[in-house]
């Protein structure tokens, strides 16, 4: 399987040029395992006029059902037929022209991992770290390039840097003795666009590792040796569009694959239509099927063609690649019927995969809308499961560094929280301090460490899933305005030469010690702690600089002290007593101190307190 | 009946002094009516030792089913079963110490006017005028004072000027003459407290008029008078708090009557706590208990007795006064299962009557967590019916004043419409450019008269149930921040002597004309208008200063451009091609003119359009 991808795929560029009729250049997916839920497959096959062609195959258990052809001829799609019995191996798929087999291409039935279906998502009880991979480590310095369009330059901030997958290997002990279980690389996927390729939204193909970052297999190692030390891996899907460096850009699999064919026509950004019970239709369609960027045309997942090969793309790599979760780019501007169909067909074949899906507003209802489980007023119901809390993202920082007098302080995380009402599940949104797509916390709340530190003990422990950005560890600062380049900076210590290294821990400043020391005592601590992990959450009406919330479980309590105040002060703890109960003793999680639960609570100067019992 | 309430009433202060033992001092509700759902009547009966007493009668159709003291034997609950085919008339409500009678209180059971429980209420075929009654027109001098703690004294920003029921009956024809077909007074109750009695909301006795206001009969004889012209009156009720100067705190029906006693304990005002899933019971308890202010003790709707007060408090002056509908203050203080259960009561008697209820809150699912038929994500579905659009009423003179380049501009507006998916039924929400409790919309638009106009309208053409503040056809503008008893201002032409008569139209400036002549041609339009009191609304994402929407039903479209533009425009409406479709002219509300569809709309600077075809 993997030699015949690689013939298809390095050298595409030729091969348009002198296609041969018939001659076929892609088959996706490239393989299809037995025993899936997903048995009635649709096998795309490109190659110059093979729409004329027949399909035709003999395997036992294994049947065509049936052809579909678009107004390309070079397209046609084979569906296949495979039998809850079947066994794996390899069939000859031939392509014939009345009884002359014009053609042959060899498609692998491969076995299933044991209990495949069964893997575990991800969930509350993680905490996910999250890489730019060009950024993080290069481990590789030979792929750098690689044969693709654009080429490494580490001094352009939009350039590739050359971080790699060998790289993002060698540190996944450093990632586990942060304390995370998770890790989300954004994606990994071919990129081989002539600028801006180091981000990996701008797919040029669906089936294929971008080849700086590694091979395939490379990347099936990599969440192999993830899961080894016990951390899963999310890999970050893009359904919405594709780069314009995509192969399909210079042949269309048919005239609707893509909005707007070839003309650049860019969505109005206007997240509200999707739920706007007065919104034009014009908006609406300009939303969603309008092009994310010039570079980013937008696919049409309203052709059933299209939505079945993202779908079984998507399985594809789950299963290829032995993931533990999905984390969906620009949820909302897709198709929503669309959306919630993947959605189905994801959990069908894997009923505890967890799929996180990026709705970035905000505004809690507009997040809402899109959890599973909620019942919005315009009548959608959407399968997703877990959603990203940009409105907890937007607030914390602004909430951290406003004065409290201004009532735009400690109030605001305390009110963006009290909305969660609106969600189906709140134990399932992500919460983070930043992520690729905002400012580095550290830059909003104004360099300001202490800050930083509650902003993440924050996340660490309020309902939901945590994810750290790589580098938070670091200090990593940059402008406190998104400049998407300088924000996913090169982590110290990835490139040889660095004199910062965050892995080895080798030249860092006393405030970066303290910070990765931080990370890992809560991450570590955190993966002990029942409450935080799935507990209740109880929180009081900030007051005098400090908003206090408890988590509970009836095993076990943890008290958390976000602080902002500039002297120390002491917290009555009376007014908790309905939480403190009869609880005598805690212990300061942060330092390990012994913590008298009968006396007031002594809260150091800009330092938030964690307190367990 | 009236004479046995002001015999009651008016001598209370001398009583309480020399109250005489079994002598009965309130009897409240004061009547009741035949052929009422609401037949099993709780009456309240206070009287020095009273509940020593037992109470007995003799009436066809009519029994005690049962009596009800509390740790105040000052109180005794007569519980009566009025039967469905009692005849109106007097009973004998007679209280006895074994076989003796030792006092007599005659009870009236009134026949209900014709129709009473198939009165309709308001809907967004209707446009509310809201008047400040001590504020609008002084039509009775002779009252100004009525024996009341508080003296008029018109100097006095936040002292009594002396407006009355007699001066609103007096401009019943002004605000015909404006199209105005409901018209809601903040509270008329008795409010006898030392200061700041002119607001109307520390009430002081449930059931009666203030007399400086006039008398019960002057307020049924003036909905009667506004019933005439077409014009339905909408009550403003209270039942969240009193004012300290009510009998009651002098005389507590029962220790848990108000919530805290007679202690002042203050509400946090955190009217997130009534949603949230994570709030302290604690936080939750003070939003809901604690008191309004030092001068308005909360009122605990979870005692039973208390509710069944309440609720027939509130039937009784509907019933009383003929009303169209009401609007209940301070909704979410008060007690949210009590709220279901009045709404429900009020619904069973009055099917189509409807209920505003105010959630001053900016986001708009705040507001709609209150809106019946909401499925909210915590389990509680309100009974209320219609909501107040506060969060359109924050965002548009923001929206309105803010540069459209700086993302804060008619976009906003538009975004908040686009939430209505959050509410049931957006055409019953109440939206207004200011109410009593906000700045003035003059002065929220930094005094531009043009901004002013677009904010008019767009709450008449937007869905909904639109609200107007007496005054804002004056002009009436104050400062930006909010001063209740400035805000509140005079209406000019409502004092003998005023210069400028808004009545009269005499003095009047210039523009004070122009304003009064948009109001008068919008609301008298409006009236015609199906597509704008029922149709749908379609609106078209803002762009160059322009807000463009429609409102259609199928028999009439009206568009509505909203604009900000300080130079002419020509507005394209190729754009709105699914909406103007073949139509070929229409007709510009406002200035009447003809307007070819065909053609480019001109757009005058500053000046917002209305076309109807």
């Amino acid at each position: 399987m993997k030699k015949l991808v690689l013939a298809i795929s390095a050298f595409l560029p030729a091969m348009w040029a002198s296609a041969a009729p018939y001659a076929v250049q892609h088959v996706e997916p490239m393989n299809w395992w037995v025993g899936m839920k997903w048995s009635d497959l649709q096998v795309m096959v490109h190659g110059e006029k093979i729409a004329e062609l027949e399909p035709a195959l003999s395997y036992p258990g294994v049947r065509i059902a049936g052809v579909e052809r678009t107004d390309n001829p070079n397209f046609l799609f084979v569906n296949l037929k495979i039998g809850a019995t079947t066994k794996p191996g390899e069939l000859k798929l031939q392509f014939k022209r009345g009884k002359d087999v014009v053609t042959t291409v060899p498609y692998r039935l491969e076995a299933r991992r044991k209990d495949s279906a069964a893997r575990r998502g991800f969930d509350s009880g993680d905490a996910v770290y999250l890489i730019v991979p060009d950024r993080f480590s290069n481990g590789n310095p030979a792929n750098d390039d690689a044969g693709m369009r654009e080429k490494s330059d580490r001094r352009d901030p939009n350039g590739r840097h050359g971080g790699d997958l060998a790289g993002m290997q060698a540190q996944l002990d450093y990632i586990r003795g942060l304390g995370f279980t998770m890790i989300w690389p954004t994606p990994l996927l071919e990129n081989n666009q002539q600028a801006y390729s180091y981000h990996g939204y701008a797919l040029t193909d669906y089936y294929r590792i971008d080849p700086r970052f590694g091979s395939n297999e490379d990347y099936r190692n990599y969440v192999a040796a993830a899961n080894a030390r016990g951390i899963g891996v999310i890999q970050d899907i893009v359904v919405n569009h594709i780069g314009t460096g995509h192969w399909w850009m210079q042949d269309m699999p048919s005239s609707d694959w893509i909005n707007h064919g070839k003309t650049f026509v860019k969505t109005n950004n206007q997240h509200t239509v999707a739920q706007d019970i007065h919104a034009a239709p014009e908006d609406k369609a300009r939303f969603v099927d309008g092009w994310f960027d010039t570079s980013m045309p937008d696919v049409n997942q309203k052709n059933r063609l299209v939505a079945r090969y993202l779908i079984q793309n998507t399985l594809w790599w789950v299963e290829y690649a032995n993931l533990s979760g999905i984390r969906e780019d620009t949820y909302s501007y897709a198709d929503p019927a669309f959306l919630n169909d993947w959605n189905r067909a994801v959990r069908a074949e894997y009923p505890n995969l967890n799929v996180v899906g990026e709705e970035m507003d905000d505004r809690p209802y507009m997040v809402a809308y899109w959890q599973k489980g909620v019942v919005n007023g315009d009548g959608f119901r959407s399968e997703l499961p877990t959603v990203m809390d940009f409105p907890l993202v937007d607030t914390a920082p602004k909430a951290l560094t406003a004065p409290e007098d201004s009532g735009q302080g400690l109030i605001k995380i305390y009110e963006t929280i009290a909305a969660d009402y609106l969600y189906a599940d709140p134990l399932k949104l992500m919460v983070f301090p930043d992520n690729h797509d905002r400012p580095r916390a550290l830059a909003q709340v104004d360099g300001n460490i202490d800050l930083l530190k509650t902003d993440l003990i924050l996340m660490a422990t309020t309902r939901g899933i945590p994810q750290m950005f790589y580098g938070t560890e670091m200090l990593i600062q940059g402008p406190k305005e998104r400049v998407d380049g300088v924000l996913r900076a090169d982590m110290p210590g990835g490139w040889a030469g660095d004199k910062v290294d965050a892995f080895a821990g080798t030249g860092l400043t006393e405030a970066q010690r303290g910070m990765q020391h931080l990370v890992r005592t809560l991450f570590n601590w955190r993966k002990t702690s029942s409450a935080v992990k799935t507990g209740k959450l109880t929180h009081y009406l900030p007051g005098d600089g400090h908003y206090v919330y408890f988590r509970h479980d009836g095993r076990q309590t943890v008290m958390v002290v976000l602080n902002k105040n500039p002297q120390d002060t002491q917290l009555d703890l009376s007014r908790f007593a309905g939480m403190v109960k009869d609880a005598r003793q805690g212990r300061n999680v942060l330092t390990g101190a012994a913590v008298d639960l009968r006396a007031p609570l002594a809260v150091p100067a800009m330092t938030s307190v964690v307190v367990e019992w």
